[in-house]
């Protein structure tokens, strides 16, 4: 089984949290528009060239005719054919409940930078960035960091993962929001990592596992930089 | 089979996606925090009385002991249960890609009026709601709307519906972002309407459906206000 995967080649965006799920169950999988041409290919299957569904935006997976858009979307169509998640109904449904409220988190971390228009450059609309990022660092990142502190506590397997007794596609995410987060607020995350105690375990518990540690060191891996969903701008990392 | 419906009993808001779902299924629901003592009852599952999944905010739904929160998650469990949505893989997957991709207008038609934050008054941040509403109108609306007018428009079974011959769970939701976008802009929706034929004769469709018609006239059918995703605030619809 080989997969097609389609997103913007020079960022790890909302892509990466596909690649890291693609790379955890060590799929056999094209990155396409990293290849020579792959761009027109993306374009094109955005522009309605493909028979079937018609994704909104990159990123989406086509695996054979299927062609899948949106992260959470593709995440629970490939958790359960690669056990990144376990089989039963409900398990499932919580799995993507938890990767739509990592989603949600994602969102309003883009907007931090982005608050009035992505539309608009940084540059004009640094004021509204400021404020708007204040309140995300002050009462939003506490939220989302102990709602999913709450949710590996409470997990009765105690396995450190967010749920039952071993990785799930939801517990790569939530790496990515961390190491994300790291990168675009460095001095807040210090101050406050030491309160999310589990939620760092597990973020380091993922960045050690085999195939993971393989693909960060590897040429795959993109750096974040200032293009993507975290953006390091020192003005909003008070 | 009886469901225990939980969202904030004086807003349409992201709620009212799920209670258009089980109205035109004709489902046995209580939406519980419209009853006495409810929020109590909300309240205490947001703060993990309930054993099993957490939910990080309402709306949610719970089936027995299965507790389902996002609203897509929601109806990507309902749907198939309900005949709102094909039966077919293929489909199902289509379907949740359209449905998360309203998720993100109906996120952004919030942003409009909350650029800064949800945690500050819309009188502190109208400056930059204008500037944020301008481009939404602008670009945005345009954008999902005539991404949607594709999409009935390619449907190859000719039903004025987003999938397959009949009605799915997407378009009572799209019905919903055209009632809310009209409630909120309304010069700029007579402006711009007569763009997309398809989602209008679509809105059209839904509102006559037999269950939903008589939802919308009920008592059950909160009016849209100034707390809910779509407000109107004149000053923001040039």
């Amino acid at each position: 089984m080989s997969y097609d995967f389609y997103y913007w080649p020079k960022i790890q965006g909302r892509g990466e949290f596909v690649r890291l799920a693609l790379e955890q169950m060590g799929a056999n999988y094209t990155d396409v528009a990293r290849k020579k041409g792959g761009m027109e290919k993306m374009r094109a299957i955005v522009a309605g060239d493909a028979v079937g569904a018609l994704p909104f935006a990159p990123p989406f997976l086509k695996d054979g005719d299927l062609i899948i858009a949106q992260v959470a979307n593709i995440l629970a169509y490939l958790g359960p054919r690669h056990g990144l998640v376990p089989a039963d109904e409900a398990n499932r449904i919580w799995a993507h409940q938890l990767q739509l409220t990592v989603t949600d988190l994602v969102q309003e971390s883009h907007d931090t930078h982005h608050p009035v228009s992505t539309a608009l450059y940084y540059e004009d609309q640094i004021e509204e960035a400021k404020r708007c990022t204040e309140r995300f660092l002050e009462l939003r990142v506490p939220k989302y960091l102990s709602y999913f502190e709450r949710v590996v506590a409470r997990n009765r397997y105690e396995s450190g993962t967010l749920i039952g007794a071993d990785i799930t596609y939801p517990d790569l995410s939530l790496f990515q929001c961390v190491a994300g987060l790291r990168f675009a607020f460095p001095n807040t995350m210090t101050r406050i990592e030491s309160d999310y105690p589990h939620v760092i375990a597990l973020h380091d518990k993922v960045i050690n596992l085999t195939n993971i540690a393989a693909y960060l060191t590897s040429e795959r891996r993109l750096s974040f930089n200032e293009y993507g969903v975290f953006r390091h701008y020192p003005e909003l990392d008070a």
